[in-house]
């Protein structure tokens, strides 16, 4: 594939937000293996930026997904068939680009709490549960790759919690990364949605916009307002999707566009347990994109197929067709003004 | 500072090297919780590539370091104080350039064995190991920037290992990606230079080079040849520096040039435990030089101090003459025609 050269006015990387533990007693250099006194810094972001010559005025800042073992920046980086995944693409856009490894996971890994997690083969629930296909087949008509090595590299984008999934902690340090960068658009994937909703709760005035790409859990609703979908396919798999808030938090999620978009394979009629987990999700997505729109917000929840787009997994964005899933969060972020 | 935009051709991430393990039983899509059948992907590399406009002929692979917690490629990316590190500067030198985390770090978190890692304070024993200094104080003289929050940066870089440190496993990865992208120059980081001559070891057809700053365990003799020199400060910490090849593999490493960089803080006379273990260090590095060049190989150690450049720690291509150091590195390539 030809491409144009790609023209950087800078990139690098750091850490953001985090904390720093110390263990009882005093640090001596005559005995440096002892822990007593040592200290330990953890629970921040990796941050990976790119800013292209004659950048937008807004940033893009993407926080992936997926849940006990999950995804790191690397899901924005290549797709698994070796093709520009999002953050290169946008960066050809025009958009300076921030990929997060969330804390407790990926290049953060330092995690102030131990998280003693034991090997346990996965594969087969994910391609399920990322509705790729049913196990071994991908779906015929779907956009995954149908070669084995791109379900090769695909699986192996899976990397381990480091520490406990903790909802505070990781958007403490989105929070922190919009701190430090200023204003911008938050992109989140899948279990990143959560997170995604309490950094614009706690930096409301640096986040512009949240984009959501499939979130299934941690919705948040104000404390009298929780929705009354029915989620018997999660409720199985212990599985909650939303959470009360205060009405007066909840309020800061009006003052920014969201948009939410789910992929294809999902419906009330597929008895596939995937399918059903997922309607569910999006059933409570557009609960929770009415009641932002109640309380004078601007919240959207997009099925790609309804708007002619089909075949994508819950990896919309990294699949055969995802310059044409650009295209179509390129078009809202102009509809909003969010260039 | 103003930069020079940098112009690339591609740029991308995947996954080399790995093994994929299987549980027991048959999966079956009725029952996804159950792990019976189900296969996982683990013990690959990560890689981010950069490939600018017009590059030189060979790329620079760049393997980070450090033990049980330890570094990631972020090592090569942004400076603890936010400056260019060795990735972009060379990339802005020419050089496509090669970032990885080893298996089981980072990125690459999925071991196919479980390690259930405590988290243990230990900033202070790195701030002394790698000679930044003896806490709380850094050398005044030192490379490494003064201000705390280039102190905080460096030492969130640390991330955990996610599965037991494995030479073969590490190499194997390495020697992979080697098959992966073709012929280049393997630049290791202290850790990072065990796993390094095993990868030239693997692939010697591929790894044209090898440049190894400030190694420190795990070099390689023939088993006739072991070295005699004493290293009463790293037994003492139970560390073994050397192991024993068979002479004919050995011999591989004399098909190309090698270098091998130590900074600063290094001496017989400074009795900080610190200073002794990396004088042993050196002394080892020496004879394995010696040993590689008796065999007609092209193997050199340079301590910085002697070449006139001082105040390094055990990280000299990320402090505050990282340009300097670049420098050096550049000027040996080209004269071994590796450009």
């Amino acid at each position: 594939m030809t491409q144009q050269p790609l023209t950087l006015a800078a990139q690098g990387s750091f850490f953001a937000g985090g904390k720093v533990i110390q263990a009882d007693g005093t640090y001596r250099t005559e005995n440096p293996m002892s822990h007593d006194g040592q200290t330990f810094h953890g629970d921040h972001a990796y941050v990976a930026y790119q800013i292209p010559a004659n950048a937008r005025r807004l940033p893009l800042v993407f926080l992936h997904g997926a849940g006990q073992s999950g995804q790191s920046g690397k899901t924005w980086e290549s797709t698994p068939d070796g093709r520009e995944g999002f953050g290169t693409l946008f960066l050809r856009r025009g958009y300076a680009t921030y990929l997060l490894d969330q804390p407790r996971r990926g290049r953060a890994g330092n995690s102030t709490v131990a998280d003693n997690a034991p090997v346990l083969p996965n594969d087969q629930f994910w391609f399920e549960n990322f509705r790729m296909g049913i196990f071994p087949e991908l779906f015929q008509d779907g956009q995954f790759p149908k070669d084995a090595a791109s379900l090769d590299q695909f699986l192996r984008q899976i990397t381990p919690n480091t520490g406990a999934y903790d909802l505070e902690v990781i958007s403490d340090a989105v929070a922190a990364v919009f701190d430090r960068i200023g204003e911008g658009v938050l992109i989140t994937h899948s279990q990143g949605g959560g997170p995604g909703w309490q950094t614009a709760l706690k930096n409301p005035e640096k986040v512009k916009a949240v984009v959501s790409y499939e979130p299934g859990t941690e919705f948040v609703f104000p404390e009298n307002e929780m929705p009354s979908v029915a989620t018997p396919a999660n409720a199985a798999a212990n599985i909650s999707l939303s959470q009360p808030i205060s009405a007066e938090r909840f309020a800061l999620l009006t003052k920014m566009p969201i948009v939410i978009y789910y992929g294809d394979y999902i419906s009330e009629n597929n008895p596939h347990w995937a399918s059903q987990r997922w309607i569910e999700r999006i059933h409570v997505a557009e609960a929770f994109a009415e009641c932002v729109n109640r309380h004078g917000g601007d919240a959207r929840v997009i099925r790609l197929p309804e708007i002619g787009i089909r075949g994508n997994s819950h990896f919309a964005f990294a699949e055969m067709n995802n310059v044409a899933i650009a295209d179509v969060l390129e078009k809202w972020l102009q509809e909003k003004w969010l260039k």
